[in-house]
């Protein structure tokens, strides 16, 4: 994959992922290591939790809407250097073998202030399912080399 | 582990994790399901990228400050459901073979206005390494039920 650079980016360009089922041994294997909590890990003891089913941890399907976008190749080979997030809603379960879309716009390109070698990329990114619920969405900003930067450093990043 | 309700919260209630140190293998694990790019999942590849060794994924650090949290215990048997995150930002990389401690205080406690039978807890979550250094912050927004909401319900979450 070939790099993209700052001055690459356009406000409104927008990424659409591959529809990806979540099943409840990814479920319960993300929740075993990072949120082991019942209504995560156990089904049985799930159907008597706050959604009556096994749920996805939030933080498994934030995670996957990173996987997806990597692998979905937008920002090339160039790194994307997360800067953070903002306005993350968990807005309904994720049940296993729901089938998630991740959508990411391009909403807002800025000149870094601390580094004239850096743009920040602020996306919005929604994750819909199989029904057209919209099941979670965050605004995420990124650090991108620009190619102004990278051409007076002679081992960018 | 008991149950913790709305109305046993406090303001200014503080968690400490335990030290919790983070492995070569851990980033690699995560980064390959997760996070898929070469500073995460490649020492060599790594050694050229933007922080000149393999560091975490921002998002496993997310995950591990929930996974430290839940081990805790802080809510109790009680399931903590996530509502949102917001102001997550990630200020310092983690590399392998730090180790982190993740502090959680409770500053904000409202009743939530669509059921009366939840509260909301909103938290400042802070990961630091072993230098001192911040490596991440979030504020985090959660739904807890109350203990008069229980009380109504026959079978609650």
């Amino acid at each position: 994959m070939a790099p993209r650079f700052f001055e690459d980016f356009t406000i409104g360009e927008t990424w659409v992922s591959p529809p990806t089922q979540v099943t409840a041994e990814e479920i319960v294997a993300f929740a075993r290591d990072f949120d082991p909590q019942p209504m995560h890990t156990d089904a049985q003891q799930a159907a008597r939790g706050p959604f009556k089913a096994l749920v996805a941890s939030g933080w498994h399907i934030a995670a996957l809407a990173m996987r997806v976008f990597v692998q979905s190749g937008g920002y090339g080979s160039t790194p994307m250097v997360g800067l953070g997030i903002d306005e993350l809603r968990w807005r309904a379960p994720v049940r296993a073998g729901d089938t998630l879309t991740v959508r990411r716009e391009v909403f807002e390109l800025r000149a870094s202030q601390t580094s004239p070698s850096h743009g920040i990329v602020r996306t919005r990114v929604s994750v819909i399912n199989q029904d057209g619920a919209v099941v979670m969405t965050l605004i995420s900003a990124g650090r991108v080399p620009t190619r102004a930067g990278r051409a007076t450093d002679p081992e960018p990043a």
